[in-house]
């Protein structure tokens, strides 16, 4: 999969500033999203800093971080899809989060790889409902789901 | 409120690590809650690169962790307040996330303080729910809840 450009590399210039998964913004974490047959997955190593309460073990936030961002993007890239079109082509795709929902499973380590994985629940209109996993190796740490909303093509044009 | 100490001041120094709260984290955001009443509150001044995907406004992320670490830390503060104890009293009382919540409404700006507001809805043995509005100045940008589940006592000694 590294062979390919991620969904969020081809989000437009002015809107790849996200501290998540923006490659434009250089103190992010600058995640990377693909599809693995008909789901996406994304996979990111913690910084030593992420931690929870206790070392060792990741905060809640990176938890939805990663959900959140996965999500958006697994959003537009189903949109694209959808629509019979390659990533890149015009007019531009990008969703933003309408509403995020983590259960936490499990502490989340943070000393190897994380996985989320995404299946495209629902493409309805400008609405995409995104099921989530995020898993550290073999053992599922948490499941969200995402329902992101694609913003309006004026909103882009302006921007 | 800034003359008294903030709900994460009083957790155990093994549980002060985390990258949205912990007060010996140095590279995280360092989050303080405080009582308001029967509410809680916590404010925060965003960093510049915790944009979202265009500049000017913040990323999904960074609004989940503003509403996660209040929401525990009001947990905490909220499970003291009805034991009849003082926080800081021993055995020292420390929740973890089990489930979060949010309904973004409207781009958060991130060049003004942010305002996390928590009310308990519900305090029910080692489980305490609160629900939690994100504002900028006037206005709401976000609404969420947070079910928050105590550390067992023993997991706690353990550390």
């Amino acid at each position: 999969m590294s062979e390919t450009k991620a969904f969020q590399d081809y989000y437009p210039d002015d809107f790849a500033h996200c501290y998540g998964c923006g490659r434009l913004n250089e103190d992010g974490l600058q995640l990377k999203s693909y599809w693995d047959g008909d789901e996406t997955v994304c996979r990111y190593q913690p910084r030593p800093y992420h931690t929870g309460g206790f070392p060792g073990f990741g905060y809640g936030g990176l938890v939805a971080s990663l959900l959140d961002c996965h999500g958006t993007a697994s959003a537009a890239a189903a949109k694209y899809r959808e629509e019979g079109r390659k990533m890149g082509t015009e007019p531009a795709l990008r969703f933003v989060t309408a509403s995020l929902k983590v259960d936490f499973i499990a502490p989340t380590p943070i000393d190897g790889i994380l996985e989320v994985r995404g299946k495209i629940k629902e493409v309805k209109g400008r609405k995409v409902t995104i099921s989530e996993t995020l898993s550290a190796g073999d053992k599922v740490v948490a499941k969200g789901e995402v329902i992101a909303v694609l913003i309006p093509e004026n909103f882009m044009a302006e921007k």
